[in-house]
């Protein structure tokens, strides 16, 4: 099977020309009329870095790979528009495989109304994926930024935290569930192998007023210090308000681990943590509750100076740097 | 060295955010104000596919990454925008050598008025970049595809071909340049490992009524029959016209090629093959001469059917299927 060949039953799956996007796959270039203003993020996979095709089916890390990248378009508060995906196919991948994969990005495409307008394949010696996703908003200014958060904010969050990292403790080593129901502990591994992108949640925070807003790529920790560092200021997070999912507390004892730190620390959960003046806390729990995609949770507050800090009851700190994917 | 740090690093490299990029790299996403019509492509380059280190250097790589995405914009006339660049880097890539290879995408973007947007950095098994690239037009209808071209038009060529085919076999065996010049074996290296991008005369084709349009990449017998195929159209070339890059004909020679053969199937030259009605050459031909990026060939016309035939003079057609990168 050649490049080509390849292609050309790719573009077959793909959705035809709309209002915005005029020109698809195929050509040199896809051609969009965005109008207002857009947010481009692009995120990478490797095999053997961000998962293991033992781990997961190729629709399934097909899916992830565009979720993964419509999570930072969740947390500008987007809408979603177009994705694009590189697809560096290995030598033990089939044609069947490759389509697999990408009808499970264009099935999470479809849920979320994305356009996947455009793409390349390459030979490479793991699979590897690379998507460039682009949002829209009516104006710059309803996208929000990490760096808008000041003293008095308080510090929300979607949906509950953990869970990403107990399944893939869970993954990594089944009897760990050994407390579990077989329905938590499959809840536990979604979790990490199909994490939902807040988009619904994130454009509602986005009109009720947040102020900064990022998701929860590294884990709360090193998430919470990105924004407080791009807002010039502090973060306090209160533990015990900590929506941990369930099954967290029996995989972090089985595994000899502290439930919070895991959770914090965790990273992958995909939830989004946004800064909101008091004021506009009513609304958003409002806009939230509409969008029904997520609950929301007061957790902290943005402070004066620098730290984020995340402190149990009775004062004392949890160490959840956030893990850095280079050193992982 | 953790991704953080690099980015870090990578992103004191970027131009400060202005009228249409509202917010660059650091943030979950870019904000762009993009206005008209957007062209959007992405492409990929994998290190033992597309290039080889023992070939070019680092900063020949990230040039030349950027070069080639960015002929797909020139390919639609648009005017260059935004980049996002994926690097993938392998255990022997040093911190330094990243910033090396960013410093020669970034090098690229200043000559073209590109502004490098974002990105993202990932650990690899080999070195593998994945460039997204966004440009700009008034309106969708100024943007050229494929798929335009009818009967009647005529065939135009940016530049020379065949020089970036001479410059690989050089770069493979040195051998084959003894009766070259070192300036002109020089020259065709380049020709392959730093294309240029027609960006300026994309433009200028586009607003002289272009009808379709498409880089060199694969070869012109390939590329030619990708337009022919979109346009519902076929496309006769007269091979005698083709404007071969000085030295190709030795190269061939000492290879034991012919030399059209050679040009026509051998790929990444990154010229721009248009199709435009007769009565507007001369307008083409005009604002090509104001780019002063490159020469203008009229090389052939298109005809009812569907073949993209290349014919020596006599009419025997020349087999350049072009190459397809996955059977490389």
């Amino acid at each position: 099977m050649g490049e080509f060949e390849l292609l050309a039953k790719v573009r077959a799956r793909l959705p035809p020309a709309g209002p915005r996007l005029r020109l698809g796959s195929g050509d040199d270039a896809a051609v969009t009329v965005p109008g207002g203003a857009t947010a481009t993020s692009v995120d990478a996979l490797v095999e053997g870095v961000h998962f293991r095709r033992d781990q997961a089916g190729l629709a399934a890390i097909g899916r992830k790979a565009l979720a993964t990248a419509l999570s930072d378009l969740a947390a500008m508060g987007a809408a979603p528009g177009e994705a694009y995906i590189v697809l560096g196919v290995p030598p033990d991948l089939s044609e069947e495989g490759c389509l697999e994969l990408l009808d499970g990005a264009a099935a999470l495409a479809a849920d979320t109304g994305t356009a996947l307008a455009g793409g390349d394949v390459t030979r490479a010696p793991v699979l590897t994926l690379a998507v460039t996703v682009v949002g829209h908003a009516p104006e710059p200014e309803r996208l929000i930024g990490r760096g808008g958060a000041g003293p008095g904010d308080l510090l929300v969050l979607t949906g509950e935290i953990g869970g990403a990292a107990a399944g893939l403790l869970l993954l990594d080593d089944p009897a760990l569930g050994r407390e579990l129901s077989e329905e938590t502990a499959g809840l536990l591994r979604r979790r990490q192998l199909d994490p939902t992108p807040r988009l619904r949640a994130g454009q509602a925070l986005a009109g009720a007023g947040a102020t900064a807003m990022i998701d929860l790529s590294d884990g709360l920790g090193g998430d919470a210090a990105h924004l407080a560092e791009a807002s010039g200021a502090g973060v306090r997070i209160d533990a015990a308000a900590l929506p941990l999912s369930k099954g967290v507390a029996e995989v972090a004892a089985a595994a000899g681990r502290e439930p919070l730190p895991l959770a914090c620390a965790g990273g992958e959960d995909y939830e989004l943590l946004a800064a909101i003046p008091p004021e506009r806390l009513g609304d958003a729990s409002i806009a939230i509750g509409e969008a029904a995609e997520a609950t929301l949770t007061r957790i902290g507050e943005v402070v004066a100076g620098s730290e984020a800090e995340i402190r149990l009851p009775g004062g004392k700190p949890i160490d959840a740097p956030g893990f850095d994917q280079l050193d992982r």
